[in-house]
This record gives C-alpha cells, sequence and structure tokens, in this order.
C-alpha cells in the first residue's frame, strides 16, 4: 500500500476515482513565493481535456481544478496545497451489466484479485481520470521550473501505428488534435484514425518528451538516479509498456566508439546519452520516448470470466465513449510527471551544492 | 541526496567504491526466520565475478560478502542485516593519467559538476563494482522468494550488437560465458567477442529477466505501481538506456483486438502485458527487456576536456581490463534487482490482505 | 519540507488554512474492507468542537467532513481515501490590525522567518483547526483497531494548572465539558476556568492517553521504536512542550528493584514501562501522558515587534475567541495521533510475522 | 520493519548487536567537502566508552570506528559513507544460562514475542552497544554543524535519583565522570554511585541537551515539526521515558501571561519555549530534557518466566558488568542525536529558502 504518492523534495499525493465524488491532490514542497492561479492550471488541463477534437472520447468532463490552500494573496506560502476537481459528468448506467465481469486488458481482474472489493463503475482509481490531478500538479511543477530556471519539459506524438514522424517542429504540436510535430503527417494519423473508429479498434504510440535547459547535476546516485526515477514516474502513467532515454534500445546495436559523447571546451559533440550520463544530468536536451498500448475499451465483443471464474461475453460497445488511440491523451500527462520529477530532483540536489563551489550555473 | 537506499518493506542501502577499502549494504526488512549462509550469497557473487570466463575483464576481485548481523544460529532474526566486502584488488596506477580529465561515456564529468569532487580512481561510486552488494542483497531476496513463494527470478542474454537468439531454454544458461539461453548462438557471440577485443571495441546488449509463480496482486498503484517500481529498480543499473514490459515497445503497432489477453476460467490466453496489468501483477511470468549501452572503457584515444576545460587527450589503454560487452556482467544484477523489487512489493502487499482472511491475528 | 505526512503502512497527508477555503485529507494505506461512513467521523469531531461548552472558545465551526473517495458501497477499498471540511466561519476582520506585527507565543514569527511569508489570518496553517483532519483520520483508524484488535484508545484530562484529578473512571469522561475522569474535581475545574476568562488569561494542561488489548509486539527498532513514534506524533500537535511514557520522569528517582516490571506465567506483575519495552509493546495497557502549554491567544495587550523590526504594541483583544485552555480541545486529537500510530505501526508489523504463519499464502 | 533508519536528508542507517560480528552504519545524505577523518570520530566515542571510569560497567571495547567509504583525500564526496566497527570483547559466556528465560526490563520479553526468534547474547540489537554507530554518525553531524554554522550542541547531567545540580558551568562537563555542570554536585553523585554498587542496584538520572546558534525556521510542519522529530530522535535511545522541551511540565502550571516569550527589537526577551515555536526553531537556544530509566542489569536475583512460560529465576550477576546509572552512558549519544535532527532539518529548509530572500542568516 501507500502507494498513491511521488516525490521526496516535492511530494504530489493523490485521491480519487473516475465515478467517485471527486479527485484530489496534495502537493507538499512547493518553495513559497511561486506565483499561481487556477488560471495556470487550466491550460494544460484543456490539453488534456476529451472532446476537444473529433479524434478522443467523447467523454465530457469540466476539469476545473480549484486551488484550496497553500496560496495566500497569489503565492505559494510553502505549506501544502491541495487541490480539487469535483466529477461532474458519468453516465453510470453505461457500466451497470459489467459489474461482475473482469473487462479484458483492464484493471478489474488485478485490483479485485488484490483488494478482493473493487469499484466497478469506469475503471474507478485505475481510470485514466486520475491524470487531471497529475497534470495539474505538473502545471505547478513547470511553472516554477520555467521562471527559476528557465527549464521547458515538451511532449509530442512520434508514431502511431506504422506512421512514424520525420521531423520535430515544436509550433506545429498544438497546431492539430494529435501534438504532432510534424505537419506532413497529420494526415497520416487522422486517416488512420478514422479507419480504427470505424472498425471499432484501437492502436498504440510512441510519445517523446524533452526537457531543455535542465542544470547539469541532478539524480541521486546509486538507486535514485534521474533516469531511474524518470523511468518510474512515466511507467506509472496507465497503459505505459516501455520506457527509453536517448539513443535507448538502439544503444543494442551501437559501437562504443560510436555512441559515446564526446566532450569539447564548447560542450558535449553529440547526445547518444539523452542528456543522464550516470545517473545525473548532463545540461543537455534530456530525451525519453514512452510506449503506449492501445486502449482497452474496443467496440468488439470478447470473451472473459465473471467473478465467479464462469466464462462469459463482454457485449460491444454501442454507445459510450471510444478512444482509438490514449497516446495522445497522454501528452500532457507525461509532461505533467517529467516535471515532477525534474522539480523534485531540482530541491533534493539544492541541498548538495550550498556549500560547495562548482562551475553549474548558480542555482 | 539520499538515493543510496531502495525498496519500502525490504530496503537495501549501500555504501562503497570501486577503489575505496571496503563495499558494503545493510537490507532493513528482511523478515525473521529465513536461514541464510555466506554461502548462499556465493553462487550469484560467483556469477557475477569476471575472469571466470576470458571474455569479461581481466580485473579479479575476491568478492566474498561476509554477513556482520542479523543473523543467529543461521536464521535471520529480523533485525538489519550488515553484509560487508572487502576490496583486495585495485591496480590505482592505472588510473593517475586521467586524473583531472574526464573520460567520455564515465559519470566523471557530471559527478564533479553534482558534487564538486569526485574520487577518480576506477568509476569510484559510479563504478560497476557498487553491483556487488546488489547481487549479495539480491540473492537474500531471491532466496526467500523461493522458499516461501516458489517464485523465481531468471536473466540471460537475448541479443547482443546484431545477434539475436531465436529460442530461450534456461538449461543452457549456465552452460556458457554469456548467460545465453540459445545454444544454437554461442558461436556467433564469440565471435563478435574476439572482434570486438580485436578492435578494442565494445557493444550494447539487450537483457530478458523473467519471475514466474509470482502471486497476482502486487503492485501498489497509482505511483508505485510494480512496472513503475521494476523500471525505476532496473533503470537505476549503470549502463541501462531502456526497459520495456511484456511486448514493450512493439506495442505501438499493435492493435487493442489483438494485443488483449483475454482470461478464460483457465486462466488468460496469452501474455502481451507480461504478467503486468494495470500496475499489479496478473500471476503470469512476468517478462522485461532491459537494453545496455556499450561499456566506456574501450582502448581507442579520444579527446576530452580536463577540469579545467581545455581540450585534453585521454590515451588509449594498453593494459588494464576492457569490457567488450557490460551487458554479460548484469545478467546476475537484473536477477537481483527485480527479486528485490518482488519482494518489497510482496511484504508491502501482505498488509492489505491482513485484513481479508484474518480476525484476531496471532501475532 | 514535505513534512505533511505521517506514517509509513497507514499514512495520512493534509493541508488546509484555518482562513482558506478549505482543509483536506489524504489517507493511503488504509485496509479494504472497513465499513466507513461520514457519521462515523462525526462523534469525534464533534467532540472537538468548540462552541459545545462554555468554557472552549466560542468560534464556530461546521466541521462536517465529507468522504470524496476510497469508500464504494460503505466499504473501504485499499485505494486512497480523500477527506473534505470546507470552512464556514472564519470573521477574517478579526485579525487585519495584526498583519503586520508578530503575535507573542504564536508561529507567526518562526513562519514568516522560515518562508519569508505567511497567511496572518487566524494562525493559518499553524492554527488548531488543522487539527481537524488529525481528527477525522483518527476517527478511521480507531474503527479499524477497535474492529479488528478490540484496541481502545482513550485520552481525558489530568491536571490542569494546580488542580490534579485523584482517581481516572472512563465513564465520567464524556460526562462534563472537560473531560475528566474524576467527579469529584469538575467543579475546581470549572472555578479555575471562570477565574481565567474574567482576567482575560490562559493555563497550562496535562492530558493522558491510554490504549488497551495492543497487540504485544509493535514498533520497529531500533529508530522507528513505538515509543519514539507515539512521542513524534504526539509532540506534532501544537501546544505541547512535554511528553512521558508509564512512569515518565518519574524514573529518575526510581531504584532499578522498583521500577522493573517483573513476568509472571500470568503476565506481567506492574506496568511501570507504560506499556512499551525496548521500544516495543508488551501487550499491557500504553499510557503516555502530554504536557499543554497555555493558550497564546490572551486578553492582555503585549509588546511585540512588527515585521520590520520597530517595537509595537498588540492590542487586547475585546470580541474574538479566547482560549483558557487548549488542553481540553486536544483530548480527541490526543486519541485520533495516537490511533493513527497504532495501527501505522500493526500494519508495519504484520509484514514481519506473515512468514511465521504462512506456507504459501492465499492471495 | 524498516525502522533501522532515522532522517530524511541526513539519513542514517545502522546494523549490528552487541555480541555480532561487527556494527556499522551508512550515512546518506552528508554534503560533499567537509573534512572528516576517524579521529574526529573518536572523541566522542571515548566519551562512550565504559572503563574510562570506575562509575560505569567494565565492559570494555575498542570502540574504534572506521571509515569504509565516502571520503577521499581526506574531505566527504556525497557519496553514502560507510563506517564499521568491530566487536572485539563479548564473553559470550556471561549470558549462556539465560538463553531461555526472560530477563525482567529487558527487550527480550518484546522481542521474541516480535519475531519468534532474538540473540539472547547481551542485548542483542537490543542493547546499548548500538549506540556506537548513533555516536559515530553524530560526531559526523556535529563537526558540520560546528564548521559550517557555529551551531553546537551540548548535554550533561542535570539529575540523578534524588541528587538535583545547582549551576551550569559547561566547562566543569568533562572535568568529571558524571558529565556533572556543577562542580559542587560532584560529591553527591559520587556517594550515590558508591552506595548504588555496593546495593548492587541502579538509578534514573535526567540529562539536559542544548543547542545554541540555531538558525531560525528549522522544522517542517505540520508533522515534522523540529520538537516532534527531537522527541522522536531522542525517544530512540534505549531507557529513555520521557521528553520535554523548554519548560516542558512546568507549563502546566503557568499562565498565558507569565508563560509566553515577548519579541523585543532586540531579541527575545525570555526562553520559555526553549528555542522551538510552532514547531520551528527561533533562533534561541534549543534546551531539551529527558528522563532515563534505571539499568536493567542489577545483581538482584529475580523471578521471571521463561519461553514456555514456566515460572523461574534469574540468577544474581556475580561477576560481569553491572551499571547502577545508565544516564551517564547516554550524554554523547544525546547529543549525537540531537545533532543528526539539526542537520538533517537543516538540510530539509535549505531547499525551501533558496528562492525567497530573508531576514536569516545567509545558509
Amino acid at each position: 500500500m501507500v502507494g498513491n504518492s511521488i516525490g521526496e523534495s516535492f511530494r504530489v499525493t493523490t485521491f480519487g476515482e473516475s465515478h467517485g465524488i471527486a479527485l484530489g491532490c496534495i502537493i507538499d514542497g512547493c518553495p513559497p513565493g511561486l506565483a499561481i492561479t487556477e488560471e495556470d492550471l487550466q491550460y494544460d488541463l484543456a490539453r488534456r481535456r476529451p472532446g476537444s477534437s473529433p479524434y478522443v472520447t467523447q467523454r465530457s468532463e469540466a476539469d476545473e481544478v480549484k486551488i484550496l490552500s497553500g496560496v495566500f494573496e497569489g503565492k505559494t506560502t510553502g505549506v501544502s496545497i491541495g487541490l480539487l476537481a469535483t466529477n461532474t459528468d458519468s453516465r453510470s448506467k453505461d457500466y451497470s451489466d459489467i459489474k461482475n465481469k473482469f473487462r479484458p486488458n483492464h484493471a478489474d481482474y488485478t485490483y479485485y484479485q488484490k483488494y478482493g472489493i473493487y469499484d466497478h463503475r469506469g475503471g474507478g482509481r485505475s481510470s485514466a481520470r486520475e491524470t487531471v490531478m497529475r497534470v495539474a500538479a505538473g502545471a505547478i511543477a513547470k511553472k516554477y521550473l520555467k521562471e527559476n530556471f528557465n527549464v521547458e519539459v515538451r511532449a509530442y506524438l512520434v508514431q502511431m501505428g506504422a506512421v512514424v514522424i520525420d521531423k520535430i517542429d515544436w509550433d506545429e504540436i498544438e497546431n492539430n488534435a494529435f501534438f504532432c510535430p510534424d505537419i506532413d503527417k497529420v494526415d497520416a494519423f487522422e486517416q488512420l484514425i478514422y479507419d480504427l473508429k470505424k472498425e471499432g479498434d484501437s492502436i498504440g504510440a510512441k510519445l517523446q518528451v524533452v526537457a531543455i535547459n535542465v542544470p547539469v547535476g541532478l539524480g541521486e546516485p546509486i538507486f535514485d538516479r534521474l533516469d531511474a526515477d524518470i523511468a518510474h514516474a512515466l511507467m506509472s502513467i496507465s497503459a505505459t509498456k516501455g520506457i527509453e532515454i536517448g539513443d535507448g534500445f538502439n544503444v543494442i546495436e551501437q559501437k562504443g566508439s560510436k555512441q559515446r559523447d564526446l566532450l569539447t571546451p564548447d560542450g558535449f559533440s553529440s547526445n547518444h546519452a539523452g542528456g543522464i550520463l550516470g545517473g545525473i544530468s548532463t545540461g543537455q536536451e534530456i530525451v525519453v520516448n514512452i510506449a503506449f498500448k492501445p486502449a482497452s475499451s474496443i467496440l468488439f465483443p470478447a470473451q472473459t470470466i465473471s467473478k465467479n471464474g464462469e466464462l462469459t461475453q463482454i457485449a460491444a460497445k454501442k454507445k459510450g465513449r471510444h478512444d482509438p488511440c490514449v497516446g495522445i491523451r497522454a501528452v500532457p500527462v507525461v509532461e505533467a510527471m517529467l516535471a515532477i520529477v525534474l522539480l523534485d530532483h531540482l530541491l533534493r540536489h539544492r541541498i548538495q551544492n550550498f556549500s560547495v563551489e562548482t562551475t553549474t550555473p548558480k542555482i
């Protein structure tokens, strides 16, 4: 138990189920003096909201997050920050027939085995809805990083099914409904989604998230290396099945003579490492890829078993909400998690440097 | 700071540098009653030891780990267990010329930036030698898992450079110096290593680690999901650049209708998930792949910079120790880390279930 | 930072200021299957509420705590539980004149020094109002302990100023407004409070809290001994200045031959230890005393300094809320904290014993 | 379980039993750049060593602590520090007769109930010998505090049995074997100990520990308040039964008008608070009292029970080691624990202030 918190010096603890009364979150460790408002949170929350494009689920949610504490006269005071979002739209009756059946590829079976009891409505605690609070907390972390260190975090789609992008232009990301940074691939993604909606099927995706202007020195060897904590934070997102840093799985076929990033007086000559070396940030761009599996809720009927172990059928969903690709929705979530880890590590690192002179940027 | 511990209910804390006096470890949370001796640790430590084959580094180490506490009359008592391994062979003079230079692809640069000071001999704390203690602690975890739950953890090489295995036979793993489970690929690996030693270069590798008989229900959503903690533990190992669970990065091109594992009264019909669903173990085999980058110490001279930022040269290593593929050495380390995470989660999970099956516990 | 959580296996994280929008709390680690409702929380919250007697502050608060997650069809599900209480009555204007002055014996000065910014309204985060959430979380812990282990926790007043009780009768505690277990001392307490209200002054108090039917074996040496964690939890309550277990400070003058509790086949022959020996519960009654300092808000004008260091005056409070003795209000808080620690330790201890009684667990 | 660590940002983890092979400790989070040698540790270890006076136990121990890692060219490097002390003198045969009996007032009974197994030799893990590592780690903390912030920590005896000191002179503390700061009470303490040794009995004691020059702002509300963490650390020491801060239990009878410390432009006018207000340090002297119960091992035979619940007798100790007053030995331990908490909090606090300007000393 006790798995609902993340972070050591910037800690986020959450609660809330998709069909419960509300979702909430407590942020502990945000330094005082950061100007923050509910509007600051809304931008990323809106990016997450389904219904902003025809390509994602029709389930509508208000996603209005209120700040209940920890901010006084517009600035954080250093005490714990409470956030709350009330659930407004559930359409519970969509789920009544699956009360005693385990939906394939959902967490129903494992939650039931673990707890002996679970909320069958929607995904309960395992639903993607819990990401509202990750994004809200991440928005605060992003603002702090940006204002104090000019660190920026950005995520985008690099692959969906067999469609792969060829180039990355940050300015294109918000111009389409896929967070696609390559203007020439948007049509292909549209076609893919259209076909999937017709088939009633879903597909996987690969996202990339980068962080720039990260100070050198973040990461706490040997177990809380920065890459290890990034992997942990990103793999804690639903539907993730793989993560790689820098050249990732491509290093398997690389020779040492080529793979290494050489140091010159002007900086590194390459970035195969993806910004992390020996578990510590090098100051270069941090580059991470994440693999998302296809969405679970599809329009195919399926065999499964009921709670008492009998073979049964899950009916095809005629109405309701159908996610052809969960990867699209995860872009703001992935940014939020990387921001949370970076701020946590930045705060943890500070302890170390306050007594020693280094050539790093003075934090 | 404070990154030298891993685990919540089975916690391992380590210290020690490659050229320091000794390495050590404290294990906190091992349940009482487990029979354990120094011999139990030696098997996995020997598997880790270089020199047991011509394919790995010639650096010889005793790797004898002593148990200093926590075991009485052959059984763990529940109090903290102290382990110690004295460093016996360092050949410090191998490193004197690089005292003020940052070796490419080593952690020298980042450690110096972070701490303002670092031990330049060998890899210091960032050296692979620290894995001795991971393996020793992992041996204890493995024994506990095996004796109490029949859980077994096994790792092996699946790819090195462009050479990929075709089949997996556990009985072959210890029959060659590569931990290769495919008898028909051993020659190809031998050739590859031979060529690399001649070139003085190195190559990456992919390992797979599996766990069988894992009880269903392990994992603590939403942040300490089992896959997230596995990713964290494995990515904390030096030289790792990617991790994937089950079908991993292959899910990107999979459709939901094919990717899902259906439940039947006799169990799951497939295992695309790799044994983890919703962040919780399903009872199926846990399957994880890890990508290792090529070794840093190679026989090529390289440009780099010195501590005062000037361009300089790192001489080629004529003598010394040369690791063509660090992946080979990491097999016992990867097993150890997975075992540590599984035992930690098993202990954490137990808290939950004790109210389901007990009324008044016999404490 | 990051001081807003308590507990390892039963963890309580809180937020909220006295004059903010709301107070809240997340409970992580509550085992599944516990029947809990908002009514269950109200009993202890009502005991805490000022206004239920003329002896405590007139500040009225609704103290209605809502359960927002973690409970499904009346039972805990094992996921995180969110609690929320909206602040309804603040009377902010009472505090406007002290915006730039540090009230003596309040946390204003230290909070300002620490954070550089603080909410001056009421006590902000340092106000006693934050105890609402301690009591709500404690109510859940108490129910679990009672229903599963028959553990009961009870606190009461043993001394206020120079008035000391002579006997303890649990049935008397709720019969007066002082939580006084000695019917013959109630008049003396009434007189003392009456005099203090007239003077506009305040007084300290000593509370005693006991726990019965505690299983033997709770406590995690050497640092998380049960007494150490109890001391931590109780001293985290505002206005506490001392804590003692069993005979407490009286042991200073006791001889070893008299102080020790002898073991007989029928149990211990005495309980000088107060139920804890070697940092672990003995199964006997746990007995703890806590010293509370006099309330800070009194009707005396006082000298102090302003934020820019100048001598100034804090005016006497004519209206508003005046607490002659904060000890009275702390009784339910002290019970809550002891319950939280005991449940946390009970869950932590369980990990240890499951290998003694199981072979293959039915998970 | 997992109770063998203390601290969040300066963390100390220990292992070792009184009659095991060795004791050890890992310090994680010590900032880099601190000059430290084994000699630095010996001073406080020697103060702890029995045999340096006729008033404490005759058990002799080498108490030589080796530094095994984390220090390079005389300075801490920021990586984990390993300390080791080999046990050299045990005289195991002293304990063979009590293998199956629970000694009164020792932790035998509770350890057996908790773990189902315990090391009966000496006190095993519950022995006072584990304090060697607390003192060694504390010595490092003390040095850091002194060199970087001029913080000093000092403890001394204020009462033993009915003998109470009248004045405090730091220069007297090391001039007698009692750590007594009042030259005029040394004779009385000598007489008391002499009488107790003849009787074969023991007595309790009260120690006081103070810290000066503590920066304002240390402490992390609401649960990790500085006083709460100090209470936790000190109550984790064997034989402690009570702790109080500042006026402690005397506040019960104090009126608010007298108890409060007024702020003036020149600082506080008094220090009833003992240096902590609202859970945060005020910059004033931190004053803490700790009550120690009488030693368990005395020369009186006693009734007790055996492991199978039968009435039995523990023979009087004729030879061996007899501690008339454990309080004397705890003085360096108490200093060590306060130093560890202060450094931990100082490091935790730093995270907060690095972005905000305050009037505090620039840390």
